[in-house]
């Protein structure tokens, strides 16, 4: 069922973009590449996605996303800080009008007190503007973690187009 | 069915990757994302898999992936030398062992005499060795084109893991 809503949404999401005539990219890491998966189901997407960074490796993220070496260490990867220079390092290296990140623990290892399996941390950029989201998922296991933070960030996109 | 033999080649390739202590990027045209979601759905990929590029957009195979300009006019976005500098050029940008490309035409749309949908190039570049593979998929639509080149990339990968 929540399938089902990703895809209405994704499908939503490239008429909107479309229609407006917007560009969109991703940066993603624990979705590890669903969320570009959801919006090329679509056909006609390429009108308005441009593509995606999957930074699944800590490497991918300061190399190729240039998230500086300091802010990973000092807050870690899944933080406000990472996630907001990964959805603005995103927009210019993809040259989009939008751009989502998202980063968090899928579980099920990787969890602490501090930062517990299912939080994720996604920033939406829009032209120079950079808003922050915090979740805390409670899906029981990865699959559900992953799929609650793919609709969260196809709302985040929804949303911030709608305006 | 199929998306459960996706999942078990996904497993397998994550558990004979960490085995042979080989590290992993894809370069993803018409699949958008789908071996990155893949592979990812694996828990503890993280130690093999680094990433993908999910080069949707023919800007981004040419600004982030390096594909010349003039190979992308010569030849086009779906053709044997895209594919082939895509899978090199991912393979130095993630710093891996192994990539694996894929670009092609998922339709319903974008087809031509010559270029039919289903047509999809793959290349994979192990070292400094680079492989071309041709696919004409003649799967039902869209979503069977694509799941059939995820299916047949993953493939790849485990073949030339197991050499």
């Amino acid at each position: 069922m929540k399938d089902s809503a990703i895809q209405s949404l994704a499908a939503e999401i490239i008429s909107e973009a479309r229609a407006q005539g917007l560009t969109i990219a991703t940066a993603e890491s624990c979705t590890g590449g669903w969320i570009g998966k959801a919006l090329t189901d679509i056909s006609g997407s390429s009108r308005a996605y441009k593509g995606s960074l999957i930074a699944y490796h800590n490497s991918v993220k300061e190399n190729l996303l240039g998230v500086p070496k300091d802010t990973m260490i000092e807050y870690g990867a899944v933080s406000e800080e990472v996630a907001r220079e990964m959805a603005k390092n995103c927009a210019q290296v993809f040259g989009v009008d939008i751009a989502v990140s998202v980063t968090g623990i899928a579980g099920p290892s990787g969890g602490s007190n501090e930062k517990p399996v299912g939080l994720v941390h996604m920033a939406i950029a829009h032209d120079t503007n950079v808003k922050h989201h915090r979740y805390e998922f409670r899906g029981t296991g990865r699959e559900d973690i992953r799929r609650e933070a793919v609709l969260a960030a196809l709302e985040l996109l929804m949303a911030e187009m709608k305006g």
